[in-house]
């Protein structure tokens, strides 16, 4: 029976497999995109995102066991932009979450890829449909929220949790203000700490402008995840979420844009590997001498490979 | 007389034009950086990144005086990764910053692009290049130093500083490895706070195992950038690194596989670009639709786009 017939009879261990493929871009990973893209589109998925420490591990843990008991089947993509050799607390949360993956419908996998093709969020879309395919209906994806990478997840969900805690004070001022933008629901974790209500009503006054433009009314959530406090509320804020992107056709546009990147990402990605292929080894070596020494340019050695490339758009 | 004319003369308004130029990728911006090009190779660039809150700025605002009194050009990239709209202690830093500019030879660019084609690397590479054919024998490149920017901006440069302070504990243990990999110097700033020693006997632990495969002695320096002890030391190791990847030839070996990595970039850009205007507006509408409604999957589709496309690869 082949890799692919066995995912389709729902064998964790095929997903796995195929997840492992496809995040090492092997030969022909599109190819199983396209076959099980058919299935896809089922899956909604949250984004979990915030500074190091904050307890997101914690709040998809929490919230994926609350998913799981109402019977939903649960993915879970963990996304460390640091790099693989990171030890530490995140190793920690990681092994701590390892406790999930024997429990009833959740499956979680953590990826720590630098430097992949189309890059970290490419490659966490594509898991993830792999997930949806698989018959996950709610994945869920944490990552690190700075820089670029948490825009791309949360380009890449549908619903974006932001979680801070009552010490994500000063030192992440500009940290937080980037997290904001893309924050559907905040939450507040450790809310038994010293602060919690400051950050609250800082982070209400802030989000007061957004509230005026819109209509969604984007909710603060205080939790303290570990005692599993506020979880069952923000589970409640969540699918209010849902229900209003769904109404309001949000849902629907969001879809479509996000399909347009892939899109434009696929195409990419491919003539990527296209390059790498033919500026490999001797090629690109030659033409890097004759930049170094002076000869050449790089933007003119890179105009005369585009020529030879020979691309017709019509 | 022509922008680049000016350029030419040490016109600092026509070096700011050029850059907004490169950094918003207008029209034949490559066309300008082709034409410089020749001028470039002479500039030594420093990368600064770290934890926020670190005092990256202050030490480059201390460094870039030092080397402005030794008679170097310097030029300034700070580099901020997060959003436009980022207020708080980032924007803080910047308006302290501008006072820079003021000061004979020191030239400071601040940039917060997101989405630019090629990612913020490559445009913080670009300006470097405007900087260097200006005449700017020492770039200093400041990033926020979490996931994959840090990584890109200690591939752009010669030495990499990575700052950290004595409160960089617990909580950024993950970050801390990832930047410990890209580290030339540690600089431990704030060293007069409690837990510096802690800290510096921690990093002198990590680095041994690093020290013993090579023969860069990795050092670190304690400072106190805002009451400017500790930089006159801390120059002193950034010229004893360049001294020895000159010496070993690693400099030229490094520079080398950055014109490699740059030639691929310039390629994919512009063909970035030349996809961007194919499908642009109706094409992509079409395509989208049809997979949104199930008619068609992206990778189909995008392997049809290649067809289309005709890539002609000898």
């Amino acid at each position: 029976m082949s890799l692919l017939e066995r995912f389709y009879q729902k064998d964790e261990l095929a997903l796995s497999r195929l997840i492992s493929y496809v995040e090492n871009q092997a030969p022909d990973y599109y190819k199983i995109l396209s076959s099980i893209y058919s299935r896809t589109g089922k899956a909604y998925r949250i984004g979990i995102t915030g500074p190091p420490g904050a307890g997101k591990s914690t709040i998809v843990d929490k919230l994926s066991n609350y998913l799981a008991q109402n019977g939903d089947q649960v993915g879970i993509i963990a996304v460390d932009p640091s790099s693989p050799f990171t030890g530490g607390a995140l190793l920690g949360d990681r092994i701590r979450m390892q406790d999930l993956t024997t429990r009833k419908g959740i499956f979680i996998r953590s990826m720590a890829t630098r430097g992949s093709l189309g890059g970290l969020a490419f490659t966490t879309k594509e898991v993830s449909l792999l997930l949806d395919a698989f018959g996950k209906n709610y994945i869920l994806i944490e990552t690190v929220g700075v820089g670029q990478v948490e825009l791309d997840i949360a380009d890449t969900c549908d619903t974006t949790l932001v979680v801070l805690v009552p010490e994500s004070g000063d030192s992440i001022q500009g940290m937080k203000a980037g997290l904001m933008e893309i924050a559907d629901i905040l939450v507040v974790n450790k809310a038994d700490r010293e602060g919690a209500k400051r950050i609250v009503s800082e982070l209400d006054m802030i989000l007061d402008v957004r509230r005026k433009k819109g209509e969604w009314c984007y909710p603060i959530v205080s939790t303290e995840a570990i005692n599993n406090k506020g979880i069952d509320e923000l589970l409640k804020r969540i699918l209010e979420h849902r229900k209003y992107i769904t109404e309001k056709g949000l849902l629907e546009k969001h879809r479509k844009e996000q399909i347009k990147s892939e899109l434009k990402k696929i195409v990419e990605v491919r003539i990527k590997e296209l390059i790498e292929k033919y500026l490999g080894d001797t090629n690109i070596e030659k033409i890097a001498e004759k930049v170094y020494s002076g000869q050449e340019d790089p933007y003119s050695a890179g105009e005369r490979i585009l020529e030879k490339l020979n691309l017709k758009l019509e």
